[in-house]
């Protein structure tokens, strides 16, 4: 399928250097993008659209997150991490079966999609069914499987890789697969090794949670003698090391960010999540200028309490110039630059979250005329601080639409609320 | 008119207390709610509308804004308060008329009743044509004019007087108005003075921005050896004071909030302002422990970027959570109170903000088969945490509709979205 877009206007988020947009023609041949010029004359049997209605930016990438956890949100809105995940998570997650984990999963992405997002990351369990959803919805997902050492079940690693090499690349390259080993407080330093030397061995990344809570520190700390970072580096874990994801990093010393820093490690950042459970706020001072790359996640919807990427940025961009006290400290680019192009660098896609030539064709049209962008005044300014999902026209992911003119087409929305919501109440019920 | 709405689920937010939602017939008679209860009676001639897809609350309470300042939108968005506030707000201002005025504000009214707003604080200039928005717009508010002492205008307490007899009580009660000195900076203690003077005789409050930034309070400390608060208080000012609703008090100290408590005065607090233009983050510990009463507002599109109300909450609320590192410091019930009754009270409207008989009928109708409230695990919840407007369906205000099933009523939207785009290029070209 050969698409061209007329006249839209253009905001390439990968780039991060500038405000800009453009307006222009935009050629999407099969899953990538192959023109974009001033006036592109179709090729014959394209079909042509007029874009001239939408500003069209790259999909979002959501860095971090547990897709299925939509079936626990607003469970428990004031408890600190340890108690929601205690008390109200693991005890409900031992109920699910695969079922729940796909139509979970697919609800998440649809949420996603509906507020611009085209990519996810993914650590939770059942993940074939993970897969099988990701497929059908039509968008692209970096999946693990969350992984601990630090509980009775024999061979998680060997399963854990098993579905590693099974679903790698598979869905036109949409689906990449990675290794979840959960945290330092559920995965023993030994088992987090092991995770690193098996993803290094097939080329693959390792999504993990990382200084999320003082209290994971202290306690690692205790058994360890040093912090979760230092301790890995002490030990040499990071030397050499596959492609990292962090997650969280809330709690980091100048040397901790050095040290991911130095092993081209990811952070993805998940604000609300850590507002929200009392985690605390981050030294932003310290994370901007360490160098290091910086995403934006939602993680599950039982602790944020949706997947929505540009509520989770603006949150984001507000407490790095307040907690700072410095409203130059981050630009309107770098941070779109967040939650698209660093994050498709994080999660393995290095052609996603980028409007150019060659990139993937994963777009989003949001409509220019919601009231959230008039005046006029400054598009780029409209869509980070003032537009919300309600702007969302239509998404497309590798060349395809996942939504058009806000209808989803990959998924059908109503049979998921229904099995969502009825094994929701089974979980519920305990 | 007589309506009956026929098993709603609704949800008081005005009581603060529990989380609870109840499925119910309500009564609304004319402008009020005249009653709730399990079944109702459709008297005579009553039109009813089955409500059963709908959670029904009281509209909310945006207790500090700057309305015409959608105009702005964008203009600045990595400088600070002073920056922003003399590099581009005042010199654009002094180029508005009261057209641009008034269809400014009919932009901002339709943006807060889309994200299901009822009533606004208000303080700009023009406020006869703002007073002419809002009676068109059918919408409540609270108008004053912001006056300063600081510049070299006369009579300007004198017009805001006859601003304030002018208005007060117009549009079926609808419009209250109050004083407006502008802030600390810009206006002598002197003229906050006489400002609270006339304000007592009349019956009427008075917002003010206060403690807002450090700056502000280390130049007035520089002048007058005292913060704001402090020096006011030592002269007497809260003696006896009328009814007051100071915005932002960002930097507060123990005695500063005892000293509003006992004047009776409440706070509006508002977070994305603060943060976005590197103001600080309140003690919120403190101030959650002050006994002042707190309300939210978004204060002006240009330093937001938008007026929506459900997005402040949140964001306050995750920031409350987050800065004092505490997950239950602050419940679902008392956040929404914030928002709706409390607010109500600042503002003068004390039969405002809550969901009971002979409570005034402004309400909001969540459509509950948005998938953000799926799966229904707890309403309250996913109103609050994972929501949007894109859930709003209808609002009315004082017992008519403002927007019905997503048609605003009382607003040419279209002819609102073309007269400010082309203002606001006027008005940016300087």
């Amino acid at each position: 399928m050969i698409r061209v877009f007329t006249s839209a206007r253009i905001l390439d988020t990968g780039r991060g250097t500038d405000d800009a947009t453009r307006v222009v023609d935009i050629l999407v041949d099969g899953m990538k993008i192959s023109r974009i010029a001033g006036h592109v004359d179709p090729p014959m049997g394209a079909s042509v659209v007029d874009a001239s209605r939408y500003l069209v930016t790259p999909g979002f990438v959501n860095a971090h997150g547990h897709l299925a956890m939509t079936l626990l949100r607003g469970l428990a809105d004031e408890v600190s991490l340890d108690v929601w995940l205690h008390d109200y998570m693991f005890p409900r997650e031992t109920l699910m079966n695969g079922d729940d984990i796909y139509y979970g999963s697919l609800l998440a992405l649809a949420e996603g999609i509906m507020s611009g997002t085209t990519t996810f990351a993914e650590m939770y369990f059942f993940e074939d069914d993970v897969a099988r959803a990701v497929n059908e919805a039509g968008v692209r997902a970096n999946l693990s499987t969350g992984t601990a050492s630090l509980d009775n079940e024999r061979g998680k690693l060997e399963k854990s890789e098993e579905f590693v090499v099974r679903w790698n690349n598979k869905a036109d390259g949409r689906i990449r697969t990675s290794f979840g080993p959960h945290a330092p407080y559920t995965a023993s330093p030994e088992f987090i090794r092991e995770n690193f030397e098996r993803a290094r061995d097939l080329g693959v990344i390792v999504q993990f949670h990382l200084h999320e809570t003082r209290k994971e520190i202290e306690e690692f700390t205790a058994t360890y003698g040093a912090s979760p970072i230092s301790y890995y580096a002490d030990r040499g874990y990071f030397e050499n090391p596959p492609r990292l994801l962090a997650a969280h990093c809330v709690h980091m010393t100048a040397r901790d960010a050095e040290i991911l820093r130095d092993a081209g490690a990811s952070i993805a950042l998940n604000v609300q999540s850590n507002l929200k459970l009392g985690s605390g706020i981050a030294d932003y001072r310290l994370l901007l200028g360490s160098g290091v790359n910086l995403c934006v996640g939602t993680d599950g919807a039982a602790s944020n309490d949706n997947l929505d990427m540009l509520e989770e940025l603006r949150v984001l961009g507000l407490l790095m110039k307040g907690s700072t006290m410095d409203a130059s400290g981050i630009s309107n680019a770098s941070l779109l630059a967040m939650a698209t192009a660093n994050g498709g660098r994080a999660l393995g896609f290095d052609d996603v979250g980028t409007l150019s030539e060659g990139a993937a064709a994963d777009l989003v049209f949001w409509d220019l005329e919601d009231e959230s962008f008039c005046p006029r005044n400054n598009v780029v300014s409209h869509l980070l601080w003032s537009a919300n999902s309600r702007a969302v026209d239509s998404v497309m992911v590798a060349g395809s639409w996942v939504m058009e003119h806000r209808q989803l087409l990959g998924i059908d929305i109503d049979k998921v609320r229904f099995e969502v919501a009825r094994r929701a109440r089974r979980l519920a019920s305990g």
